[in-house]
């Protein structure tokens, strides 16, 4: 069957371009867009893709999603930044996973040609980006979510750890 | 630079799992879970990711992150499934992307070891399944998005041609 068979096959990515940030060390680089407030960056895309740019300066965010270049070693099993409760990797956003894909919703402030210009960046610098697609609300919010384990993790912490000692 | 390789050197991921849907043909399934309400398919991943889901079903919605293995040809500029206008491909959903990876946010009901029994899915039946990550109120909504030309759609026009002829 056609369906099983793309089911296991591999599939091989071509950057579309570059994510440049202020982060330079993974240790130190905070966790999520909400603990990077107004940290500047910017997504370069190679030029070919220039046209495929075209009317995203519409949307105030965006989402990115990329390569956990830095990951290191898959782990199933992770303590999460925010608590020491070691949890499935699938259940957390740690970059360790099987598939080192990231994701990340930034702001994007202004598009000039084929470099956006975005806030919010908890991105790496040299971070190969994969896609880019806008942040549409009636696609991506949902109300009264349960999340779990990160409801046991108060804002202050949260901010305390997410940062990873980043001072905006 | 190490930096500077990483963001244009290709990636190659391996399929955590397939995604199961009553979905069989690409031009009749809906664009975005939103439109999928309560349409109920599964995430079956292989044995070895097992651990790694541990904790996942304290969340009551999933991201999950695919492959569009059907999408056909890239193409930079496309007229989306909700406005006969074009836009660049990156400023709208569709899956004919440079890379093609999917997103969708949809229901958890249950896990039954390393099947996740699902809701509102848009994805079709036996698509390559590369990561799932919880969906987190405090990461991923943002107040007063601007939303460029999607905000000229109006409800009912996008859930007409949202759904794609599907009667739920």
């Amino acid at each position: 069957m056609q369906t099983t068979n793309a089911s296991q096959t591999p599939i091989t990515l071509r950057p579309i371009g570059v994510i440049r940030s202020p982060h330079m060390v993974a240790e130190k680089t905070p966790i999520q867009p909400v603990f990077a407030a107004n940290i500047r960056g910017t997504a370069e895309l190679q030029d070919e893709y220039d046209e495929g740019l075209v009317d995203l300066d519409g949307f105030s965010h965006l989402w990115l999603i990329y390569v956990f270049h830095q990951a290191g070693e898959q782990r199933l099993t992770v303590k999460p930044f925010l608590e020491d409760v070691p949890h499935g990797v699938f259940a957390t956003r740690a970059p360790c996973r099987p598939n080192p894909i990231g994701l990340s919703l930034v702001r994007l402030v202004r598009r000039e040609g084929r470099i956006l210009h975005l806030e919010d960046i908890d991105v790496l610098d040299g971070t190969p980006l994969l896609d880019i697609k806008p942040y549409i609300t009636r696609f991506d919010v949902r109300d009264g979510a349960r999340c779990g384990w990160q409801e046991h993790v108060d804002d202050e912490t949260a901010q305390q750890r997410g940062r990873r000692g980043f001072q905006g």
